[in-house]
């Protein structure tokens, strides 16, 4: 497997845009499109969010078709809490892109990230769409990255090629986040492309598979939002058969796995004021769901998130998390580690307030390794520190 | 029920003292001694974090016996992730204030606050436990108040009298929070003391009842503490005995309620970095576990305790938390209102990122209604914002 340039368009038999629709009052690139040349097999992950945007309840029915042709998102508005006239507003600018590439309303999947509340501005999107579809291109990848963006600081891409049964495969995808990253992938959109060819139903064990183990693992604040949606589309042009048991779905699972871990990645350190990663990892729990209570708890904690913006290793708040989360253990037999370095051993705190022990978090990316021993179950999860920076960002954002 | 002054001996039969003892570095005072003249009915509420410090453990185990004469608090040092060491320490200095005092180890209770995984400093406790207990006096209730706080920027007291029966009654306490203020009261110690004789069944049930409703109920940031304790005390010097089922156990039950709910308010008020409340009211949920689970979730979202921090009405950050909660609801017949002003009215916001809306964040307290408008349950979380202030408080804590 080897990390490929293209972004979105890596695969073969997709395109791309994005351009500015004066959605963002900033100007900036704000509606991106990917395009299937080909009718693809399509599938998706949503927010668990009881509140869901007009364009997710609109994608999530679409979707049981399981074809699709066009994936079109905005930036700056989330079409959220706009009831009926926002699902029309969603329908009506799906329906302009599909006019314009001359294909069935149904074959156009929606996704909008942004302030929740306002409607879309219909006619100024209306206004771009033509050229939005002329612009498509293989070579826009980054176009569109950029039009998903928030208050991401930079666009995320990643795509992988393989060679599987002598076809040259390709997985790659956009990704953006930036607040709100936890649980289920909150204010995260995501668009996946491969040139397998696959049946919808595999696809989409895949994705979930895929999706648990990547943009489910991470969190910036906790927060989950109304809008996250990740698309999955395939191709089938690089001419290999995906199929149920085989090798080759192993090794597309792991060029899935390897392209959404990485995108999840980049969303953590690209979190709002972030500055420094945690991997949480969790060993000895009794469940998994136990384990990963207890991981995500840690990552979650904003005692442990300011901890690690000053670089101060104060392991009682780690221990306090761990505590008041689900996972049930003996507090006589905790072990925490910090960057390899033991700090709790069997419940007794070591080098509390040594200046030794801030080098620990000196680190851009820090391990923190708890072992309950309670069990022999698993879970990681990657977070970031929680800065001045977030709240300056997240006090204002509305204006 | 009338306001007094006299915290934690505000009711007959209590004296208390506060002093430096040397665990804080700057000085302040660290060690706080409140007594019963003759044994008290004594009953405690504790953490739920697994991870419980030494005092925790040792005076849920001294409660067994529903009789007290002291209790003994420390700031500076949390005592916990201490080991089997942590409990001798503790043993240690409650022995030294029982024999200095000349009653049973069994009836002094002890309770810590401040860093966790350090060892209490045994010897320098040990110097000033005789001046401790020579400077009780029931004119040092506040002298005590000061000296359990950690970064708390001011003592919290407060005190109620009423006459039950033709007898003067009082309820009095003093309490710390500051951080890690939820779920369960966390880091928050409170020394609650009252004159009504009463039996230890009830008096521990009322107290349950009364935590349940104003400790339990407020939030700052999230983080439940390994140390959280709340003692009650009753001396039974009023003369008055409250019986189970009579009006004078409503009346006490009210005058408990009025101090555990106003020294609530105090601490959720000096929460870390805290300017600005929000009373969250969530009703028409199905369950009281899921309007509790939604306030409490409103309450705690970064995002939204972000956004009052900067006064900017971005309502649907308020949605997008309700939606994440355990609280099911159909989100098409939602409502919310703002100080009084309905924003999102059937599932649809209105009025966002208008000026007129910022108004309606710039009070000193908040009121968040949430109407779910599926069944007739109701919860209310008193919470704070999340200030840059905050992570600068957290981010150096330790050194």
């Amino acid at each position: 497997m080897k990390w490929v340039l293209g972004g979105v368009t890596a695969a073969q038999g997709f395109r791309a845009s994005g351009l500015s629709a004066g959605i963002k009052r900033n100007r900036k690139p704000d509606v991106a499109l990917v395009v299937s040349d080909h009718p693809a097999t399509a599938v998706g992950v949503f927010t668990r969010n009881r509140v869901q945007a007009a364009p997710v309840l609109i994608s999530k029915e679409r979707l049981r078709r399981g074809k699709a042709r066009a994936v079109l998102i905005n930036s700056g508005c989330a079409n959220c809490l706009t009831g009926p006239s926002g699902l029309t507003d969603a329908l009506s600018i799906g329906c302009a892109v599909a006019q314009e590439m001359g294909v069935e309303d149904e074959m156009v999947l929606l996704a909008s990230t942004g302030l929740i509340g306002r409607r879309l501005p219909v006619k100024r999107m209306m206004r771009v769409i033509p050229s939005l579809v002329h612009r498509l291109n293989r070579r826009h990848h980054e176009a569109a990255a950029h039009a998903i963006l928030t208050t991401d600081l930079y666009a995320k891409e990643a795509a992988v090629e393989t060679r599987i049964n002598g076809r040259l495969c390709r997985v790659g995808g956009m990704a953006k986040g930036a607040g709100m990253i936890s649980p289920s992938m909150a204010t995260m959109l995501a668009v996946l492309t491969t040139d397998v060819a696959i049946d919808r139903r595999l696809l989409n064990e895949l994705l979930q598979e895929a999706a648990e183990r990547s943009f489910n693992r991470i969190s910036v604040d906790g927060d989950m939002s109304t809008n996250d949606t990740v698309f999955l589309l395939a191709s089938g042009r690089s001419g290999l058969e995906v199929r149920r048991g085989t090798k080759a779905q192993r090794q597309f699972a792991g060029m899935l796995a390897a392209v959404t871990q990485r995108l999840a990645k980049l969303l953590v350190k690209d979190g709002e004021g972030a500055t420094r990663l945690m991997t949480v990892e969790v060993r000895g729990a009794r469940t998994d769901a136990q384990a990963h209570a207890c991981a995500r708890h840690v990552a979650d904690s904003p005692l442990v998130k300011t901890m690690l913006a000053g670089g101060d290793p104060n392991v009682g708040r780690i221990a306090a998390a761990i505590g008041a989360s689900a996972a049930r253990f003996d507090p006589r037999t905790l072990d925490i580690w910090i960057s390899g370095e033991r700090v709790v051993s069997r419940g007794m705190a070591l080098r509390v307030g040594k200046p030794a022990t801030r080098a620990l978090l000196r680190r851009p990316e820090v391990p923190i390794r708890i072992d309950l021993r309670t069990g022999r179950s698993r879970a990681t999860m990657i977070g970031c520190d929680l800065t001045e920076e977030y709240v300056r960002i997240n006090a204002g954002y509305a204006t």
